[in-house]
């Protein structure tokens, strides 16, 4: 019996699948959320975001949710950040882990958070000075940066790659911990991921990397595909394909947990994650979002018959 | 400029997709949308079957389709059979293209066309002599064979790759001008065609060798993806992703034919087809056929703002 390579999903539907939502909901569900993503095997989750209450009224409770989170055996809680002040709030609260964000489109970056490309740099800047000034346990919160739109935007169209390897090269230099790669409008296509993703990883060297699909047009299956060739071993995505991005037209679908699971399982990698406890959670999430378009081919279509032969059949 | 590579696009939506549905389509409805799709830049159609009308009553009027269509100039029309009467209607009727398909799962084709996977064989090796017993134009007939079921199978699961080889073989040995390898019921992932259809191309050589997938469990794209790596460039698919397979329980799904010419396209590759005039067929068919589920995420979403851009996108 050979040991299967190790790949991590990281689950983002508590953050960018319940941003586009009309229910919101409450709090002990959210946590209820995390929990039982935890029993089904899931290690990292994205349990809320540290935007202003203001502008999205889902994430008002997010302090309470990340306190929450913080007391669930076995989750490594992650949570997104827009700008310092939501940095601050996040590691104050105590969490381990922040993912700070910005678009390698300067027109995105500008709807998304009201500054420039350059200012949201700046901005990293600040808040890795911030961490590494408090206290021991400020100075050991792991600060991840995602680069949106890396693959093309809405607003502006073609985004160079020349552009999204300087964001990288820049905001390792300013103390980044991991990177993620981020296709938020469902633009990229496999061949423009296989390229990218060699380059990144060649410039990330140690640090780790992630790539976020969104399934806009029906290539995110196919970039994670291309992903696992460059190297990438690290995938965000939502469970039931929740998700999408409010300056994205149409670009609703964070790649599908459950799909995706399916997919990386299929291809002979470890998630140590169990589908059929993903579509269970799915179906409670489900009933609490009512209307809420969900997306899946296997909870439409059920795990194949040869699904638990998959290591023997992957030669 | 460069000249992109060429990939083919074999349209099956008026077989594969017809079969499933509720509507029964005129002979004149059938040939407009091959005329339509034909103006689109597609080349290669499977306008019909010619299996028992009793069987499939959308294809009673399989003669007539297939008349039709041979009038459609730069039109290769071809019909699939299921047996040696199909063939020989076919062949009676003037179509240049016949593809015969048999399941690399016994189980399966018992279902499908009622005899075993070696009663099939040798009713290929039958159509084959009888095809070069007949006059010139009988014996310059392409024999295009299909082998279904070559990654796995709802009824008996399982399928193993030395099976589809060997079949493939012998159907090479028998006399068969193409090679088709179909996931009828949607199993197949990444690895498996990867791994599957290096071994076909080193088998087949100089014989065209075409992959037909369905997006059952949401990896028809990524397989494609694969199936590119391995080196094969011709591909089935069905607009709307009409079509599925009635021993197949919810196999319902070829590849869509937009998302997969989007996916070519989008690597670089060239398809000849012009992705806006096939949402515009699309449309049109859809509304001949009320109540069929049309998938498709360029429908939904449109192309990128980028897609015009993708020969210097793609490097």
């Amino acid at each position: 019996m050979t040991t299967r390579e190790k790949v991590q999903v990281r689950e983002v539907g508590l953050r960018d699948g319940l941003q586009m939502v009309q229910t919101i909901l409450s709090t002990e569900q959210k946590l209820e959320w995390c929990r039982r993503m935890v029993d089904a095997g899931s290690v990292e989750i994205e349990v809320t975001s540290f935007v202003p209450p203001k502008i999205v009224p889902q994430f008002a409770d997010a302090a309470e949710v990340a306190r929450g989170a913080l007391e669930i055996p076995n989750l490594h809680a992650a949570a997104l950040v827009p700008n310092l002040k939501g940095a601050q709030r996040a590691i104050e609260v105590g969490l381990r882990k922040v993912h700070y964000v910005l678009s390698a489109s300067n027109e995105h970056n500008l709807k998304n958070v009201r500054r420039t490309t350059a200012e949201s740099v700046e901005d990293f800047r600040r808040i890795v000075v911030e961490r590494d000034a408090g206290g021991s346990t400020s100075r050991s919160v792991t600060l991840g940066a995602g680069v949106a739109t890396a693959f093309g935007c809405t607003i502006s169209g073609r985004v160079e790659e020349s552009t999204v390897l300087g964001l990288v090269e820049t905001l390792l230099e300013a103390g980044a911990d991991e990177i993620t790669i981020a296709d938020t409008v469902g633009y990229a296509n496999p061949g423009q991921v296989r390229a990218l993703m060699r380059k990144v990883l060649a410039i990330t060297k140690d640090v780790p990397v992630a790539c976020h699909f969104h399934d806009t047009r029906g290539l995110g299956l196919a970039n994670v595909v291309a992903a696992l060739d460059a190297g990438v071993r690290s995938f965000d995505s939502s469970l039931g394909g929740l998700g999408g991005c409010p300056f994205a037209p149409n670009a609703t679908g964070n790649i599908n947990t459950e799909d995706t699971v399916f997919l990386l399982e299929s291809e002979g990698l470890d998630t140590g994650i169990d589908i059929n406890a993903l579509l269970a959670i799915r179906e409670t999430i489900a009933g609490w979002l009512p209307g809420e378009p969900f997306t899946g081919a296997i909870a439409r279509a059920g795990l194949p018959k040869t699904f638990d032969l998959r290591e023997a059949v992957v030669a």
